[in-house]
């Protein structure tokens, strides 16, 4: 049940250059423990559904693309035991719901369980899912790319990056793609409060890639954007709706209404797995609240004043209003949406 | 030099019942270290204006209208040691600039200057600014209460408390005037990082005087203002212009953006100690830059990926049209300022 420990800097078989927070090994799914980043690179082997919607429940992995990838091979794994088929559809059940906001996640469960229908291998499906990601991000990399001048400072919100997708990411694949076409770009990552996706994730993953990045706290995105230092915002998204509304990383919302302010470009990136055509808008969206402690502690210390609590929701819904294109794997899509 | 230790729960000798983060005992200033909150109260009284200089330096003690007033006790140390002139002038340069953003403290050492000039007794001058500003904080609530609607969230960032004034806050001594007029006001704080004022400063004095706090990160502020749960945001001020734009804590901006966007009022209430009518406008206004460890560490804890930098505003300048009201101890004052 609890998986097999892997070595540090673990690369897909297919794809030794890439960065990928989870991959089928030919045996198992391998995950990175996000959690423990960047003090450790902690690789575990799983070969257990139910390890992987623990995995997924308790944010050892992480990001909409992802944990859509992760329920997909949950699902596989599931269904290789040959179960019955009501005790299959419950477990089928119980992996689309680890996590409510990404839409992703349902949408891959969804999928497998129309290639089971079909008397399709459901590791080849997980596979092929996780093959369309890392695809995905390439393109959207590519046409995000063009938005951006030759040299420019943008700015991020929580990690939209190769760690929350199948590799490469959706807005800093954009800024791997930008700099890899030879544009000279900075990049301001959001800490991100509470879990600190941008300062210790997004930062590490741009860092290794040598792209030039500082961090800010989330509070302090404003004042940059109102001093003209930012050419755009990239973030990326958990679900979006048919009218353009966007659910993603609670912070979202207050940078997407500053760079409003000031006239700046904000961009979501996301594949089109993102996309959730059956809301209107995002006024329905459920918006997953964690734990108070969350907010309350950090590293075992305690941060608010004793006797306190905390209201913790994770995500926030930008409007479309705000949002100046979407960039998806088949081009860019401006306002009004109409998904 | 380094000051005498005294015991928890100091409180002034002329009002006993004020919570104030500084005072002058008769014999010496004590100051309470607010970095040590809520985790311990611990009070130190100083004789030397060397040690006023770094206790504001180091925010041991922090707050616009607490530092006018710290500078104030530490110009009355350094003048009845009877110094020569031009040493006199060289220690009151080096308080005056300790901090450079909020103008209060340039203000009360101005204002000392002119008591001395006249052969004024300095620390009657000093209590004299201290007692003002407990006043005009008393006047403030009174004033910005009648904002508030009878049953009400309101938001509030950083700490505009008694912590940061002389004693009753600017900001929340507008929520605790409402509470005492018999308003049922609940508070959501922003948790204010990197110093986290918010959780920790706010959040105690409010839940010691049983006022109903919460803590949010400062990423929540927009999502629960598009959600239609808060009634108003009142914050303080560490300098205004004569045109009304406030420059206040790093992350101000963006709650006051993101209010304006979902119409929720958006008020800063601050004594006119903190206006600086040379100012036209804001965007002259010294913005101080702190060391990036503020943010890379917390307690001893690196939070940002190893190699990756940070940077550290620590306030910004939220411009005039997005300032509801300002409530001053003379009345509300409404856009278009000019002050």
């Amino acid at each position: 049940m609890a998986g097999v420990r892997l070595s540090a800097r673990q690369r897909p078989p297919r794809h030794p250059d890439v960065l990928s927070p989870l991959f089928w090994t030919g045996e198992r799914v391998a995950i990175l423990d996000q959690r423990l980043l960047p003090q450790e690179e902690r690789w575990t082997a799983y070969d257990d559904a139910d390890d992987i919607v623990r995995a997924i429940r308790e944010m050892e992995v992480r990001g909409a693309p992802a944990i859509g990838c992760a329920g997909a091979f949950a699902v596989a794994l599931a269904a290789r035991l040959n179960p019955p088929a009501p005790e299959l559809r419950h477990r089928m059940r119980a992996i689309a719901s680890a996590r409510p906001t990404a839409v992703n996640l349902s949408l891959a469960v969804h999928r497998m369980a129309n290639a089971l229908f079909s008397d399709g291998d459901p590791i080849v499906e997980a596979e092929a899912i996780w093959e369309e990601d890392l695809a995905a991000c390439r393109a959207i990399g590519a046409h995000g790319a063009t938005l951006l001048p030759d040299e420019a400072t943008v700015l991020t919100h929580c990690n939209a990056g190769a760690l929350a997708t199948a590799g490469y990411g959706t807005a800093l694949g954009v800024i791997r793609a930008a700099c890899a076409a030879g544009k000279r770009i900075r990049v301001l990552c959001d800490e991100t409060r509470p879990w600190l996706q941008g300062a210790r994730l997004s930062a590490w993953e741009l860092a290794q890639d040598q792209i030039d990045v500082e961090v800010i706290v989330d509070g302090a995105a404003a004042h940059f954007l109102s001093r003209g230092e930012i050419a755009a915002v990239i973030v990326g998204a958990d679900r979006i709706a048919a009218n353009g509304d966007v659910a993603n990383k609670i912070g979202t919302l207050g940078v997407a209404t500053a760079a409003a302010a000031f006239d700046v470009p904000f961009y979501v990136a996301a594949p089109s797995t993102t996309f959730d055509r059956a809301a209107a808008d995002g006024s329905g969206f459920p918006i997953e609240n964690r734990a108070a402690d969350e907010v309350v502690f950090l590293a075992g210390q305690r941060l608010v004043s004793p006797g306190v609590g905390a209201r913790n929701p994770v995500f926030d819904v930008t409007p479309a209003r705000y949002v100046t294109a979407l960039v998806t794997e088949t081009g860019l899509l401006r306002h009004p949406y109409a998904l």
